[in-house]
C-alpha cells in the first residue's frame, strides 16, 4: 500500500510541466524558510556522531520542548522512523487512531499485524484500546484536543496497561497543547518532528518524549548512529538560538497571515488549520487542486474527504501574491 | 548489551584529557578525507526528500557499484539501519556468522530471536544455517573471501530457502572482491557503506543490492523520506564525480603506505587490514592501547582479541609523523 502525500513537487511537474521555480508548492505543513543553519565543520560530516553530541542535542530537546528530567528522550531520523518502530516495542492489541489524520500511524501498526479501529472523537475511544494514537494539532483539520483530557485518558490507558501516542509534529508554534512536560509519564509517548516548523524536513529528523524505559527500547530498536552529525549539529543549534527563535515565529506568524488573507480573499472557506497550513472546504476540492496544478501550484487534496484542499504557506510577499492571482484564475476555472 | 565501537574520542579525552585537536583518532576504519561536498541548495535542506532524489541516488548506486538493472536496490541511513531491520525480512531460523567480525549483526539477529552460530570460515558452515552472514573484507582482520566461493554459497543458500548476507562495509577500494554484480541473484544481499570510503561517517548512508522482493521488503520496512535529502545530493555527486574518484582513491593509497611505513619502522607486526585501516598484533595490546591514549592517539582494541589492535589511517604526513613519534613513545612504555 502505497499512501499518498504532500511534496510530490516531482509528480506534479511530470503532468503538468514547468521547473521547480515555476511552482508554488504548498503541498506539505514544512515551513517554507530553513531556520539558519549553523557553520557544520568537515569533522562532523567525516566521524560517526558520538554520544557527547547526540547527548547536547538531547539536552537541548529537552528544554526547547519543555520536558523535564524525568523523561525519556531518543532522537531518529525523522518522526516517520519512529512511527515505523512504534508498534515493536508495545505487546500487540488493538490500536485506536482518532482521525482522519496522517495516515502512516495506520498503515505501521496495520503491518506489525494489529488490529486498527478509528474513532472521530477522543469521547468514543473503546475500552479494547491497548494503544490509542493522537496527532494533536491534527493533521490536516487542525483540532486541538486540550491538555486535561488528553492527560486523563493517558492515565486511563495507563491504568489498564496501555498507551497513548501524541503526535505533535505541528505543536511547536501552538505550545499550549503540548503535553511534552508531562512526558515521563508512564503510558504517554510524545512524538515531535523537527523539520516542519524549523523548515527542515529534507534533515531527516525527529524525537520521542517518553517513559526512560519506551525510549530505551526505541533506542534500542534504532541501533547505533541513527541520526546524522549535521542533523544533531544543526539542531542543537536551533533549539539554543533564542533571539532568532523569537523572530523566526514571528516570521512564521506573518507568513501565516498572509494565507488567510489570500484564502479569504479569494472567498475560500477555511476549515480548520495550524499555523503551518490551512484546510479549506469546497464543493469539489479535486478540481480545484487540479486547476491550481494547471497554474503551478500544488496544493494537497485527501482521497477520503473530496471536499478538502490543505494549503501551506507561502514564502513570502511576492510568493502569496503569485499565489492570490494563480489562485483566481483556478477558481474561475473550477467553478465554470 | 552495548558493544564498544571506534569513534568514541568523546569517552578517551574524558579519561586521558586533551581537546581533539591534539588527539590523532585512528579508532575507526573511515576515510578522514571527506570526499568534496557539492553546494546543498536550501530546498534540500528545506523539502521532503521526493522520488526523483531518491531514484537519481539509486542509478548512481547502481552504476558505481555495478550491479545491473536485475538488481533491487534500497538506500538507507547507514548500513547499520539495514542491519537493524534485515532479521525483520526473513523467516527466523539459524544464523551463522563468519568471525570474529563487526559485531552488530550479532546483536541485532539476537535481539529478533534467531539462533546464533559463529564460524571460522567459510567451509565450516553447517547445513543447519538459514542465513549466513560474511563480511567482505573482514573487518577487523582483512581476510577477503573470493568471489567464486561466496556466489556458490549464495547459490547454496538458496536452494536450501536461505540466504546469504555480503558485508561489503570496506569493499570499495578492493572491487575485485565485490559481488554486487552478482546483485539481483536469488538467496543474496549484498551491503554498501557509504561513509567509510567517501569519509562521510556522519551523513549516515548505506545501501542494500539484493533481489527487487527482498529491497522492496527493506524499503517497506524503512518508511518513506528514510535518507536525508543532503545524503542523496551528496552522494549522487560523489558516485558520478569519476575525475575526482581517481584521485581521491590515489590519495587514500598514499594514506594506506604512509600507515604501513609508521607501522613497519615501529616493529609492529601488521597481521591483517584493509585500504582503511591495518590490524597488527602485539602481545599486550590493550597496555598498548592505553600507552597511546596517554600519548593522545585513538585506536581501536578487541576484548575478544587481546593480541589485536587496529590503526585507521592518518589523514597525512603531518599526521604520519605526529603518530611515528608518539607511537615510539607508547611502545617504550608497553614494552617497559
Amino acid at each position: 500500500m502505497q499512501i499518498e502525500h504532500g511534496g510530490a513537487l516531482d509528480r506534479a511537474m511530470e503532468r503538468f510541466g514547468g521547473t521547480p521555480g515555476d511552482w508554488i508548492d504548498l503541498s506539505t505543513g514544512i515551513n517554507p524558510e530553513v531556520f539558519p543553519l549553523p557553520p557544520i565543520g568537515l569533522e562532523i560530516w567525516n566521524r560517526l556522531p558520538d554520544e557527547k553530541l547526540l547527548t547536547s542535542t538531547l539536552n537541548a530537546a529537552r528544554e526547547y520542548y519543555g520536558a523535564g528530567s524525568e523523561a525519556g528522550i531518543v532522537a531518529a531520523p525523522g518522526t516517520q522512523s519512529l512511527i515505523q518502530i512504534l508498534p515493536d516495542v508495545m505487546s500487540k492489541g488493538e490500536v485506536v487512531i482518532v482521525g482522519p489524520t496522517y495516515q502512516e500511524h495506520r498503515a505501521s501498526f496495520l503491518n506489525a499485524g494489529w488490529l486498527i479501529s478509528n474513532c472521530a472523537s477522543i469521547d468514543e475511544i473503546p475500552p479494547s484500546a491497548k494503544v490509542v494514537v493522537i496527532v494533536n494539532p491534527n493533521n490536516p483539520d487542525g483540532r486541538i484536543i486540550p491538555r486535561e483530557p488528553l492527560l486523563e485518558l493517558a492515565k486511563r490507558m495507563d491504568s489498564r496497561g496501555g498507551t497513548l501516542i501524541v503526535d505533535e509534529a505541528f505543536a511547536d508554534p501552538h505550545p499550549e497543547a503540548s503535553v511534552a512536560a508531562q512526558a515521563g509519564m508512564s503510558g504517554l509517548i510524545v512524538l515531535k518532528s523537527f523539520g516542519k516548523f524549523f523548515g527542515l524536513g529534507g534533515l531527516r529528523l525527529g524525537f520521542a518524549l517518553t517513559t526512560r524505559d519506551i525510549a530505551q527500547a526505541l533506542k534500542h530498536r534504532l541501533g547505533p548512529w541513527a541520526v546524522s552529525g549535521p542533523a544533531l549539529i544543526i539542531a542543537t543549534h536551533a533549539f539554543c538560538d533564542t533571539n532568532r527563535l523569537a523572530d523566526y515565529l514571528a516570521r512564521l506568524r506573518s507568513r501565516r497571515e498572509l494565507l488567510t488573507i489570500v484564502l479569504a480573499e479569494a472567498g475560500l472557506a477555511e476549515t480548520g488549520g495550524t499555523m503551518l497550513f490551512s484546510l479549506i472546504e469546497f464543493r469539489q476540492a479535486y478540481l480545484l487542486h487540479e486547476a491550481l496544478c494547471k497554474e503551478h501550484v500544488l496544493t494537497r487534496k485527501f482521497d477520503y474527504a473530496p471536499q478538502w484542499l490543505r494549503f501551506g504557506l507561502p514564502l513570502d510577499e511576492n510568493a502569496a501574491e503569485r499565489l492570490q492571482h494563480r489562485l483566481g484564475i483556478a477558481l474561475d476555472i473550477a467553478q465554470s
